[in-house]
C-alpha cells in the first residue's frame, strides 16, 4: 500500500535524486511515514523505483543532513520527529458563534473585480497565430547569459548587498544602469534621486494615482487608451475627461486647461500607436505651464523604436519639471519579472518611494541586481538589438498582409513597436470576431476595452507581434480576414 | 590617453574576460570608442591589462556576436555603429515656457514621507553588535540550494511557464506549497481561491487597507504595535483606536465593539512579543461574530516557534470567516525577496487579487517559482529546523545576559521569535540610548516609534537576536547595559 507513495517520472527534467527528495519529504511531512517505522531500506526502494542504489544511498544521505531522517545503526533510517515539531493541529473550537452570514459586498470600499479588462487565453502558447499583446518571444532572449547574471547575483558578496530588507532603497547598480544606460536613449538627464524603481509600469501609474488624484482631481486621458490606468484612475476620482486622439495622438487644445493632471503616451500612442510630432509636444508643455497641470508620459516600450529616427521622449523637452516619467523594462526583459520606473521630481520621487514603502517596500531585491548585471554586460544592449531586427521582419510582414488582406483598415506604427491598431467594417463585433479567430487558433485583443465610452465602438481590434513567428503571420492574417468575411452582414 | 578608459580588477569575483565585456561595451555605449576608428587589438588589450590573449580574443569574439563589434579582415575590430542607434539626443527646446515654481506639497493627496517609522543604519553587517530586527543571518541561510532552485527556475520548461505576464493569477505550484505544506503547521485549511501570494506582509496590510478602510472605518490597533501598519491606516482614517496590550495581547473588552475592524498579532504581539491566551482568542472571535467587525490576524514569523508547544493560528480557530490571515516568507527566505500571502474568503481574496493587478499586476514569477521549488524540496523545513536550533541557543543567551545586566527589564517570549521587547528605567530615552549605543558598534531599535500615542514612552526598546551570533549577545547586552547606567541622572 505503501508503495503508492512513491513514484518518479522518467521523462522529467528533474534529477533522479532530487525527485527521491521530493517524494519522500512530501510523506514526512504528510505524516504517511510515522517516526516509529523505518522508512524503506535503499535497496528495496532503489528496486521500487527502478534506479540505482547509489542514487537513493546519496538522497537519503542528504535528508538525514538536513534533518528529515535519523539513520540508526542495523535498523535502517527513520524519519527524525524533529522536523515535525511546530506543526499546528487544528484546535477543536471550544464554543461555536454564531454563525452569521458576512455581507462582503457592504464591505468593499471599491470593487476593481467588477472592472472590465483586457483578458488573454490561458496558455496562449499553445495556438498556432498568437497576435497577442505584451508578451515575449522566448526564442529571441539569451537565457544563458540571463542564467549567468543571476548566478553572479547570488554570489556570496553580491547577496550580501541585497538579502536583508532595504526598506526604501534601491540598488544602486540598477539605478546607475537606468541613470546612464537608459536614460540617456530618451535624451533625459537625471539625478540619483529623481529615479525610483517600481514593480513594472503599472506600479509607478498606481503609485502616482495615489499621490496625486482625489475624487475632485481633474484627469485628461487619451480615448482609446490603456485600460489598467483608467480602473486606477476610476476607482479615485469622478472628474475623468477622456479626450479622443486622432494620428498625431493626444490634440492638445482648450479641454486640457482645466486639468490637474494629463496622461499620454506620446512616443506611440497607446493602443493607435500614433506618434506626436514635436510642434505638439511644444504645445503641451506651454499649456502645462500655463495652466499649470502635471503630465505623466507613458514610454511604453520605449525601447522598440526601430523604424524611424530616434524620437526623444516627451520628457526630454520639459524644462518645467512639469513631466513624470514613467518607463519599464518588463517589456524587454521578462514581462514576469515585473521591473519598471519612474523619473520624476526629487520632491516627488520622495513621497513616492515612501508610499512604496508602506506598498510593498521595495521591488525584490534579486531581480534588481540581475537586471542590473544584464545591463553592465551589454546582454540588454545586444537583446534590444537582437528585438530590433526580428520585430522589423515582423512588422514589415504585418504591413504588407493587413494591406492585402485587410486594405486600409491600419496604418504602420512609425515608431515600430510591437503591435497594429485595426480598424474593422462598421458592422464588425470586436468579441464576436476574437472568439470565433481563437477557433481557428487565431488570437487577437478586441479594441473596445480600450475606450472609456460607455457605448465604444466595436469594430476595432489590436494584433501584436512581438510573439508570433515571422512565417505565422500571413497565414494568421488570412484566416482573420476570412473570419471577419463570415461575419459580413 | 585611451588607456585610462580600460581597468580590470584583479582581486574581484567576476571573471577577466566578464571585466574586459563590461570595460568595452561601457566604452562603446558611452561613445568613448567612434565607429570610424578600431579599437585597440586584442594584442595590445591583452598587453595594457596583463591578460592573456586568448582571454582577449574570446571576450572580442562575444561581443562580435553580440552586435557590439564588427570584425574587418587585416585590420582589426571596429565598433558597429547598428548597436548606436536609436539612442536619442536631447533636443533643443524650441522655445521656452514660462518657467514657473511648482508646489508640490499643495499637490500631493498624502505626504507618507512625513510620517515616523524605523529606521536602521546603513551597512549594519559591519557593526560588532547587531541586535537588529527583521534581518537574517546569511550564516544559517542554505545558498547552494537556493540557487539549485532559482537554476531550476530558469530551466527551459519552466521559464514557458513564468516568463510572461501572468496579470492576476499566481504560481499554482507556491499556492500549492503555501496550502499543503506551511498552512497545516499553523491549523489552517484553505482553498486555492482563499490564498493570494504578496510582495510581503506589508504588500498584503496595505490591500487590505484599500479594499476595507474608508475615512469612517473605525479601526483598533495594537499598542504598542507596528508602526508601518499605523502609518498605511493614518493615511486612511481618523477613527483608529489604538488599545493598550497587556502581558496576554490585546484585550477583548467593550472598546472592540463599536469598531468595523480590528488588526491583531495574536501569536506572539509586535513589539511585545505576548501570545494571547485560547480564552482570550475565543473571546475575541465571539465579539467579532456578535459586533460584526472582521479581524485581520498578521501572524508574523510564524515559523519562529520554538520555545513553546505550538500555537495554531487565531485563523484556524475562526468557524465565522471573520479572520483574514497575513503570512510572510520574507522571514524564513530572504527579507530582500518579498513574499508573502493572504488567507481569507474567496469573496475578499477575489477583490484583492483585482486591486493587486492594478497595484502591480504580481509578485515577480521567478521569485513565486523559486520559491515553491524550495519548498516542495523540503529545503524550507530543514532550513526552519536549522534556525530553530541557532535561535534557540540565542534566546537562551539573550535571557541569561538581560537577566545579568538589566534585571526584570523584560519577559522571554514564550512564543520563542527573533526578539526580545525591553523597558528601560523610568528616566531612559531610547533615541539616545540608540546613538551612543551605536558607538559601542551596538544596534538597538527605539521603542517609542510603536507608540501611536502622540506623548509615547521613551524607556522601551527592542532587541532583535536574528542577525547577531551567539557569542556576541552577552558582551553586547553589557556594553548597552553600560550605556544606560552613564544615562542614570
Amino acid at each position: 500500500m505503501r508503495d503508492a507513495l512513491f513514484h518518479i517520472r522518467r521523462a522529467d527534467n528533474v534529477s533522479l535524486q532530487s525527485q527521491i527528495r521530493e517524494t519522500l519529504v512530501t510523506a514526512i511531512l504528510g505524516g504517511q511515514l510515522p517516526p516509529q517505522e523505518a522508512v524503506p531500506s535503499t535497496r528495496q526502494m532503489a528496486k521500487r523505483l527502478g534506479v540505482s542504489r547509489n542514487t537513493v544511498v546519496l538522497a537519503y544521505q542528504a535528508l538525514v543532513d538536513d534533518g528529515f531522517l535519523l539513520s540508526r545503526e542495523r535498523s535502517g533510517f527513520y524519519v527524525n520527529d524533529e522536523v515535525l515539531q511546530g506543526i499546528a493541529a487544528r484546535p477543536e473550537r471550544v464554543s461555536t458563534p454564531s454563525k452569521q452570514p458576512i455581507d462582503w459586498i457592504k464591505r468593499f470600499v471599491v470593487r476593481p473585480s467588477i472592472q472590465d479588462n483586457i483578458e488573454k487565453p490561458q496558455h496562449w502558447q499553445r495556438y498556432r497565430y498568437p497576435f497577442i499583446y505584451g508578451q515575449i518571444d522566448l526564442a529571441l532572449f539569451p537565457i544563458a547569459e540571463w542564467r549567468d547574471c543571476t548566478r553572479r547575483a547570488l554570489g556570496t558578496k553580491s547577496l550580501g548587498d541585497w538579502a536583508g530588507d532595504s526598506y526604501t532603497a534601491d540598488d544602486p547598480m540598477l539605478v546607475e544602469q537606468i541613470r546612464t544606460r537608459i536614460l540617456p536613449r530618451r535624451g533625459i538627464l537625471a539625478d540619483e534621486d529623481q529615479i525610483l524603481i517600481t514593480l513594472g509600469a503599472q506600479n509607478a501609474l498606481y503609485l502616482l494615482a495615489g499621490l496625486l488624484v482625489t475624487p475632485r482631481t481633474r484627469i485628461a486621458i487619451e480615448e482609446p487608451g490603456y485600460p489598467d490606468l483608467r480602473n486606477v484612475l476610476e476607482l479615485r476620482s469622478d472628474r475623468i475627461v477622456p479626450i479622443g486622439v486622432d494620428e498625431d495622438g493626444l490634440p492638445v487644445d482648450g479641454r486640457l486647461s482645466d486639468c490637474d493632471l494629463v496622461f499620454v503616451t506620446p512616443s506611440h500612442q497607446f493602443p493607435t500607436t500614433a506618434t506626436m510630432p514635436l510642434e505638439r509636444r511644444v504645445a503641451l508643455l506651454d499649456q502645462a505651464a500655463r495652466h499649470d497641470f502635471l503630465i505623466i508620459e507613458d514610454d511604453y516600450e520605449f525601447e522598440t523604436n526601430y523604424v524611424s529616427e530616434s524620437c526623444p521622449a516627451l520628457k526630454s523637452l520639459d524644462q518645467g519639471d512639469r513631466v513624470i516619467y514613467v518607463g519599464s523594462l518588463s517589456k524587454s526583459l521578462f514581462p514576469g519579472l515585473r521591473l519598471g520606473f519612474l523619473v520624476a521630481p526629487a520632491e516627488l520621487i520622495r513621497e513616492a518611494r515612501a508610499q512604496r514603502r508602506l506598498m510593498l517596500r521595495h521591488p525584490p531585491n534579486n531581480n534588481q541586481r540581475t537586471a542590473a548585471l544584464f545591463l553592465a554586460l551589454g546582454h540588454h544592449d545586444s537583446l534590444i538589438h537582437r528585438l530590433h531586427r526580428a520585430y522589423k521582419a515582423r512588422w514589415s510582414a504585418m504591413g504588407e498582409a493587413l494591406e492585402h488582406y485587410l486594405p486600409r483598415s491600419s496604418r504602420a506604427p512609425t515608431f515600430g513597436g510591437t503591435s497594429f491598431w485595426v480598424r474593422g467594417p462598421a458592422w464588425l463585433d470586436d468579441q464576436r470576431l476574437a472568439k470565433q479567430a481563437l477557433q481557428e487558433e487565431v488570437i487577437i485583443e478586441p479594441g473596445r476595452i480600450a475606450f472609456a465610452a460607455p457605448e465604444p465602438p466595436r469594430n476595432y481590434f489590436r494584433l501584436g507581434f512581438s510573439s508570433i513567428a515571422l512565417e505565422r503571420i500571413e497565414p494568421g492574417i488570412r484566416l482573420l480576414s476570412e473570419a471577419i468575411d463570415r461575419q459580413a452582414p
